[in-house]
Parts: structure tokens; C-alpha cells; sequence
């Protein structure tokens, strides 16, 4: 198997679109074709969102490199939740897509090696997982170590979307940000494993909501992808995200999750659409972020 | 129900030991009784997982107040571990253990209460959850919300016990280290949700392996419970986490893993037992424990 980031890298470029789908099943959500039958029991509401998140996968499949299932929302159903998550994982798999784990898991030791041996081609078999790096980085390196054995890749947290981000990442110490410290470790990660390529098993996790940042971040991580969330919903604008990129329209992946799953409740998307075709709707607001992100970012390039 | 922190200080007060035993079971370090049957196959071992769990469960709950299952060890077994998991909170919870949910979650918004939601007597019915604050204090806010109105518990990492917590948890800013401010956010929120009691909903994690720091936390967070990992084999010793405590006896819960449950792998413990008799190494090493601490710090109080 290649290695994962030429494995990213094939798959943006074949799809032409650095667009990633996060997968966040919310009952309050669902379309009202599914909601109907939607209960709080876990199992069979569990089987609802294996049932919409592998009908999204089927419509965003022919349009998109990779998909990001948010793990948080199949735990909050229990066990029938993680078994519906690794339902939609092998569903995306089967589809061609690459599937990032987004778990934001950290632990130390042999602890990040069980994180790792079970997220990264493990049981759940994903592509890549999101990791979380206040332990340090020793708690990083056993998902180095496992990415690196099983061609698989980590995007590691460096500067959150949201307002609290500031709380602690933004901290100075020695004239660097908490976040510039994290990001200087995490190329220094990445290029580690390039292996002669461009870039490294280890990416970084970078907000929308932050250009600037994005801008300076793009700089200080030359070996790096950033995965950027919050385009979208959370205020960021496809202009806001251009700064991710490479000049050649690589090096960023940007995250929509509700925006496209959920089009369904945008009347722009829903236009003239009846209940029971709300996949059509997440196929346009698919294709809208596609498009945008085209005519705004170097992402264009990738046409 | 009564808040977390009420019931967390009475199981203590009523089993006379903050000891608190970790449940990380590891193919690889089994007792050979159920070693012999333990395959690769996620769905036999996470039963053997499960019968080990709620076999040193059998034994413990008498002695001690709460057990800590460590959320990676059952994910790297895939949905199969996860149902192994709510088997072992099950057990725990029948046996009137508390039952603290190891996975160190954190996330964003909607992103964190489902966690939340899940975990604190959602359908995991854990009696409270360790949480990473990197993404700041807006992201811990949804899991305090969750624990305050189920009277769950929260556990926020400050200084982790391993060697690589000083590459970011010991950067100064403003002279104070990065743990130090969050600690100082930590105790806000225990103080805040008080509710007129000595300690609050949210507690801090604090490794065994730094004194010097257990020490200067505990002053520093008088409100908060410390969750004291690294008792025993990350190199520990009764006498160093004497600090950790108040004068009384309360304030902080001691956990031990290996050492207790894997018991039968050390000597001292497994002298004149056969295979099948690994059960009685852990409730010898779960007495030792307890000796321990109550000779070497205050806990000895709460005899």
C-alpha cells in the first residue's frame, strides 16, 4: 500500500477537489423522511444514522477524495452507535473514499498505541485519525510509529475553530504561541515521514476561522496537510481558507459536515425538492462547495 | 441523585481508601488462564476482556470506592470492545463501584456534548469522564454542563505523568506554566459548581510522577478532586503522592492499573497460587495498595 499522503494526494487529484464531508449524524438533523422514524432508543436509531450517513457517502462517493465521520456522535449512542460507525466506515471504504477518523484521541504510551492499532487499519480500518497533543510529544509518537507501519495518517490539533481556542493555544511563550510550538513539532513530524516526498504521514488541524493564522501556519508547515473545519457554518468563507494552500492547489483539506449532510434545511439547496429527496440536495450543496472553493483558492488549480 | 462530588467523597469515606483501580486489559499481559484462549479475533477477545474486567471487578468492589476502565484498551477491538465495555461499566455499577470512564475526550461545541452526553449516564452510564482541555475553556463548558445536571463527574488533564508533558504543559507564559493556567481554569469551574460543598464537579488529572508539582496543584486547586495516575509502575511511590491529599484524608484518588490487575505476574504477589488462582494475587495486591496509602499519607485518616 502507498503511503497515506500519496494516497490524499491521488485522491484530491483524481476527484480535482480538496473537499472533505465531515459525517455528523444529529437526530434533531435528520432529514424529515428519516426523522419520522427517528427515536431516542439507540439501536434503532443507531441503525437511522448508519442507514443517512451511508446514503450521503453514495451521493458525495463520485465527488469527493475523503469523508470525516465525527466518532462523538455514533458514541452518544453507545454500543449500537460504534457499531453503526464502523458500518458507515466499511461503507466508505467499499465507495473508494478515503475515511478520517475524527476522534481527537491522546493518551500516553501503550495507551496511544491501543488508540492507534484500533483506529489506523485496526477493527476500524480508517484511513486517518484527528489527535489531540497536550500529553506532549511522546504521546504523539506511538501513532506516529503505528500511521507509519500501516501507510495510514494523523492530523494533530494546532489551532481550534473555536473562540476558546485562545485560551491556552494562544498563549506566548518564548515570543512563539502555544500553537507555533505544537506546529513546529508536528512538521518536524511530517518531515520525518515524508520519505523523499513532499509531504509526511502527520497533518495539522487548523480552524477557518482564523486566516491569518492559516496563513502563517501554511508557512511554518511547509511538510504538512492542514485540515481545515469550519468552512461553512462556522463563519469561515472560501476566500478565509485560500491562505491553506500550496500554490499548486494542494496541501489543504477543508471540511464541511452539516452545510452539505443536512442541505435538506437550506431552502437554497431544497428548492423545488420533495421530503424524500433530500439526497439531491446534499448532492448541490456538495457540488456549491466544490465549486466555490474552485473559483475562490488555489483549489482551482486542481480543475 | 446526589452530586458526583458528595457520592465520589462518600464511597471514599465508606470503603475507608481513595485507591482507584485501572481497568486496562492487554492481551499480552492476561492471566495464562485466559490468556490460553485469547486470540487475535476481536469478538472472543473482547469477550475475554470483558470476563477478565468484571472477574477483578468481583474481587475489588469491596475494597475500594471506583474503578477507571480505559476506553483504548476496548476500541482497539473494534464495536466488539465497545460492547465489552458497557458490559464492564454494567458490572461495575451493579457491584456499587463508581465507575470513572478513562478517554481523555475533548472537542467543540455540539462535538462535546455529544460526548457528553454519551458518556455521563447517557448510554455508557459512567459516573464521570476525563477530558483534555487543549481546545480551551469553551470546550470543557458542555461537558460541565452535562455533569452538573446528570451529578456526573469530570476529570480535566493538567500534568500528565509522562516525561514528554513538559513539551508543552511546561511552556511559562506570563509566569506561569501552561498546566498552571489551566489549572487556575479547572479550579474556577470546581469552585463554580460547588454548590456550597468543599469540592465541585470538575476535578484534575495529576501525574504520580511529579511531587514537587502534586504539591504545589493541590494548593493551588482547593476545590478540586486530583486524579493521581502513575501510582506503582510509571515509577510512583506511596510517599510521593502524599501531597495530593487534604489534611483529612480527601481530595484525591489514587489509581493503579497493571500492577493490580495484572497481579499474578509479580512474584510477591503470586507466591503459592496456581494459574487458575489469579484472582487472589489481585485482591492481595489490591490490599497492598491500600496498606500503602494509608501508611504513607493521609489517607491513613480514613481508617
Amino acid at each position: 500500500m502507498t503511503a497515506f499522503a500519496h494516497r490524499l494526494a491521488a485522491a484530491i487529484t483524481s476527484r480535482r477537489t480538496p473537499a472533505c464531508i465531515g459525517l455528523d449524524p444529529r437526530r434533531e438533523s435528520l432529514p424529515p423522511a428519516l426523522a419520522a422514524a427517528a427515536t431516542l432508543e439507540p439501536k434503532p436509531l443507531a441503525a437511522i444514522f448508519a442507514r443517512f450517513c451511508c446514503e450521503v457517502i453514495d451521493v458525495v462517493a463520485p465527488l469527493v477524495p475523503i469523508v470525516k465521520p465525527q466518532l462523538a456522535c455514533f458514541e452518544a449512542l453507545g454500543p449500537h452507535g460504534m457499531t453503526a460507525l464502523a458500518e458507515v466506515i466499511e461503507h466508505a471504504r467499499s465507495k473508494q473514499l478515503l475515511v478520517l477518523a475524527d476522534g481527537k484521541r491522546g493518551d500516553i504510551g501503550s495507551t496511544a498505541e491501543a488508540y492507534a492499532d484500533g483506529w489506523l487499519s485496526g477493527p476500524w480500518a480508517a484511513d486517518a485519525l484527528t489527535v489531540n497533543p497536550y500529553l506532549g510529544l511522546d504521546s504523539v509518537e506511538p501513532f506516529v510509529k503505528t500511521a507509519e507501519a500501516r501507510h495510514a495518517g494523523l492530523f494533530v490539533l494546532v489551532k481550534t475553530s473555536n473562540p476558546g481556542s485562545k485560551d491556552f493555544q494562544d498563549l506566548r511563550c518564548d515570543g512563539k504561541t502555544i500553537y507555533e510550538h505544537v506546529a513546529a513539532g508536528v512538521e518536524q513530524l511530517a518531515t520525518r515521514t515524508a520519505a523523499g516526498g513532499r509531504y509526511g504521514a502527520v497533518g495539522a488541524v487548523v480552524g477557518a476561522t482564523w486566516p491569518k493564522q492559516l496563513d502563517e501556519l501554511r508557512a511554518a508547515m511547509p511538510h504538512t496537510w492542514l485540515l481545515v473545519p469550519g468552512f461553512g457554518r462556522q463563519g469561515g468563507r472560501a476566500s478565509d481558507v485560500q491562505t491553506a494552500f500550496h500554490a499548486d492547489g494542494l496541501g489543504a483539506l477543508i471540511v464541511s459536515a452539516r452545510d452539505v449532510i443536512f442541505a435538506h434545511a437550506r431552502p437554497e439547496m431544497n428548492a423545488g425538492l420533495a421530503d424524500g429527496q433530500w439526497q439531491t440536495a446534499v448532492d448541490r450543496a456538495c457540488r456549491d462547495m466544490i465549486e466555490r472553493l474552485a473559483a475562490d483558492t488555489p483549489a482551482g488549480k486542481l480543475r
